[in-house]
């Protein structure tokens, strides 16, 4: 696949240092393979994806929900400010071949399940069960079926 | 409550006949208990919450994922066409005031998940099992729960 | 044309006096003649159109540029908190099979650009000046555009 | 200013060599300056700003009005789909602290009453004339105007 590949990590704002963790190795984890990480531009997982992301050079594309470019955390190096609110998780979705989800949340949800409405692939680390997503237990199994959908 | 109430049903646009039957009654009841019903305006359980409201002589908005106003199903009385694809779930559950759920389908997940990411009280007539949903197993329960969240 | 025909009446929410009483006698002309008056759900322009509307018994929808639904003025028949700001502005000309502009206002004018852009025809009173737009000086006129328009 | 400055480049897909020549021009001075450019990312004028900008290893935002991101022209960097038509109009304007519209077309002009309604300062270079624009006629001049907006 020669164009460059979007994928989004969606997950919520505030979470736990393992979720943390795991977020940050999957960013680091696609930047290395040439991905484009795409977040909602706040905190928690977010951010931890971004940094992880910028971590390896990668580019991180932030869609804020709100309409001020400056509520990005600083690892998002492409800051859209969209004023949406929530509606801007659609927007997170359709931007990107396919999405991480970690953690609970209900907007971590409805980014799943939007997701999966536009037949985009879902794979799930800790997250919510939902018919359609592919659940895995470490970073390296979520970057591996990643880069086995982006191939395709 | 003296200003007028706006309850979103939402749910698949291919539904059983039970869902159908189901999402009429409620349409209807809701109608009756002065409620504006907003649906996504186009078939399924959209169309049969309508047509249910509209038996009673109650208001129905439609928003709709395309832009061709024509799209909506015949009882939907104000239809406006968001041209936003999936992005209109926000809409319609930003629209309301609270949210009865019906059947399954990811596109009525991810109006299940906007809707309690914003706080809106869902009624789940056998839909997605999530947290947060007030699952009941009639159209009557469905009806008196919304009627005691309106009322507060 | 037997399917109801939608018309946006788009003006500044501070309006003078004449506006106001353009607005509302365009506002009560539309309704008359059966259509859906759709306006950004505001003061001035928009207030005084649906207030004319709603005096004929007509139907009027609201499309807000918040998510308060009770921001919409008190003739807002059905009112859409759309939570988007401005970006509403497409929302209410994508909802309209034509457009009546009245005054000056950045919102106005991007919302005869928006219709123009999307094809839909635009009626100007005092508003700006921009090719494509017929202009004409009394609601009467206005009316008798809009009715030609909309038989076609 | 010690943030990274975005500026919208907005002007219509078909373009005049002498216009794609002056958005060509201007793109290249902002990535110059360090300035994220953004445009629409489709071709005419989106394109020639975004190339300049690409010649001098800027960086290229694209907002797309439709859902597919090889849509983008091949100088966009990060390209969003929004799949919000002429509503992503908007989008463009409000991730953009100035806006340089170059010119005619109804969505240019939709954008330039976007962004001075949001308080964005536009400055025109053969475009519309509409009270608030700084009209320039060389792309020395707008870069220049551009300059002295961005470090206040």
């Amino acid at each position: 696949m020669s164009r460059t590949p979007y994928v989004a990590v969606v997950g919520p704002g505030e979470a736990s240092p393992d979720e943390l963790h795991t977020a940050e190795e999957v960013g680091a984890g696609l930047a290395a393979a040439g991905v484009v990480v795409v977040t909602g531009g706040l905190g928690g997982v977010m951010e931890a994806a971004s940094r992880g992301a910028r971590s390896r050079r990668g580019r991180t594309l932030g869609l804020l929900p709100g309409d001020d470019r400056d509520a990005a955390n600083g690892w998002v190096e492409i800051a859209v400010p969209t004023g949406m609110g929530e509606l801007r998780n659609g927007l997170v979705v359709r931007a990107a071949d396919a999405v991480v989800a970690l953690g609970g949340g209900y907007g971590t949800l409805s980014e799943i399940a939007l997701a999966l409405k536009l037949g985009r692939p879902v794979v799930g680390l800790g997250t919510w069960e939902v018919h359609g997503v592919d659940h895995v237990s470490t970073p390296e199994d979520a970057l591996a079926l990643i880069a086995g959908l982006l191939v395709q």
